[in-house]
């Protein structure tokens, strides 16, 4: 096989595009599908300082190098989980990128900033390891932007995340969700903007861009993964896909073209501070701050000066053993 | 394990409804369902005629024997589809049937009828087998029960046919069918109504119910459905149900509470009637002329009296060596 754009010896074979490359002309045509994706769907104004997101994976540092090589003023955040050797080794690969590349690194650690780490939050709390880490990381990605100043937070997902996610929540018909599943979310109060440049490239795409790039990053799943459901929509999704090639962009950019416009109605929330942190949530308090009442065993109402009872959130959220008895 | 309704030795496990019945109360169980499912969505208002679609298969069998048992006026409505010894034993067991119910039953044969079967449209026409198959059927069943006087088509499909096909619409975002996904179609102009009773019982418990009703059915698979994209659905489904029991009925039943309301509005379409049938269709010429003159090796316009040139027929669905010359 041979380079589509320059005829030397093919390194890798993109099928959605029907076209073969060479290491070079690849990286050059991910960057460039990159900056086509952030200029179509308006992600980064010029001057804004972009917060990335980034975990140590391949998605989230191949997106970092493409926007620092795109000309773009993009600090790392990098969030300590307290998942063992897991977020040890990521975090060396963040720091060993940013220095390699001169960029700058904000990093947050849920242990010494917030007094919990994951596994446990995922033990004591209500909602799965993966939950708790999902909220988590959404809040902490939020916050530092708000604090930091920066204009937008940017996240790796992949078109396989995408896709997963998607089924996930349409299998559910969580219609809010849904409506949120957009690769621009516009900043409103209390919200920083978010964009998911890399929502039309496949798994293989970003990891083969990565190691092209010879990018270090962390190749191992979270241990804490195993059996979570996400994975499993990875696996439904491939295997349909094996059969029918091509269905997983046709679902998520399908959706984007037909079916997002009819769940936008559905994304139509007030939200309020957080009564305890001041970030932007649906009801008293954040869900960031309910988790963590959980992993550290404290009356989430306690330390609110009112002092009045909560009842509606002992009974959604947070277990009897921890905050029933002020019902 | 005890039947939970008579404490007697129980033959099936309902894991849904988190009961065990014994054959007697499993039957009746079964019927009192489909009888409130009927109740609850206006599907039959009294003194309907009923025309239900049979293929010999479980579920149209046991859609029928419950129908009947209930004392509604079902007719059986079989139709020939002309594959081989696959068709010849379906009515066989269609007309066996009939006859054990003292019930009527209307036949309709597409090669004697309509002059083609399905294995030469699948091989000569645009659309796949499957699909071809699918449109006769939807066709057929609507021309007899308008010309039979019937009130109202029933078939059988089951709660995972429904997610099946429900999932293969959401990934293509077919907004237009997800929208007709409804488990009734009220009757509008030229279109009979359409009822789905069996709609949240599983393939399990329709085959269970035929089984232990004595019901003798068709159990192969259709011959030419091999690679169907509508079983990879199913396997896909299956998968995920395996890992998350309970998915496909959420995500059903999820659809008709918060899916299908946002849908509604996409199923907005003026019918009229086929230039060469009658039946309602969107353009000049309904799919199944369509289909049946591609089988026949016929120029569907040269039916027409204006003698018009169709121009975007053969864009749009027509092989060009059937139709190309008039363009």
């Amino acid at each position: 096989m041979r380079c589509r754009r320059c005829r030397a010896a093919a390194v890798i074979e993109i099928r959605r595009n029907n076209a073969a490359y060479c290491k070079t002309c690849f990286v050059q045509v991910f960057r460039e599908h990159v900056k086509r994706t952030i200029e179509r769907h308006d992600m980064v104004a010029a001057g804004d300082r972009i917060l990335v997101a980034v975990s140590g994976g391949k998605d989230s540092l191949a997106l970092w190098d493409v926007l620092l090589d795109l000309g773009h003023d993009a600090t790392g955040l990098y969030l300590g989980l307290g998942i063992g050797a897991y977020s040890g080794r990521s975090r060396e690969v963040v720091q060993g990128f940013a220095a390699a590349r001169g960029a700058a690194l904000v990093e947050v650690d849920l242990e010494r900033d917030y007094g919990f780490d994951i596994p446990t939050a995922g033990a004591r709390g209500a909602r799965s390891t993966c939950a708790v880490c999902g909220l988590s990381k959404r809040y902490v990605f939020n916050r530092a932007a708000l604090e930091g100043g920066f204009d937008v937070v940017a996240t790796g997902h992949n078109l396989d995340d995408e896709a997963a996610t998607l089924l996930g929540n349409t299998l559910r018909w969580q219609t809010e969700y849904i409506a949120r599943q957009a690769p621009v979310l516009p900043a409103k109060e209390g919200l920083v903007k978010k964009v998911k440049p890399l929502h039309r490239l496949s798994e293989l795409e970003t990891a083969a861009y990565a190691f092209l790039r010879g990018i270090d990053y962390v190749v191992e799943e979270c241990p804490l993964v195993a059996g979570n459901t996400q994975l499993r929509y990875k696996e439904a999704m491939n295997a349909i896909e094996a059969g029918s090639p091509g269905t997983k962009a046709q679902f998520f950019l399908g959706y984007l073209e037909r079916g997002m416009p009819l769940f936008a109605t559905a994304d139509d929330v007030d939200l309020r501070p957080c009564e305890r942190c001041g970030q932007p949530t649906t009801g008293r308090f954040c869900a960031f701050c309910r988790a963590r009442a959980q992993a550290l065993g404290e009356r989430i109402d306690a330390l609110v000066e009112d002092g009045e009872v909560v009842g509606e959130l002992a009974d959604e959220v947070l277990p009897a053993e921890i905050y029933g008895r002020t019902g």
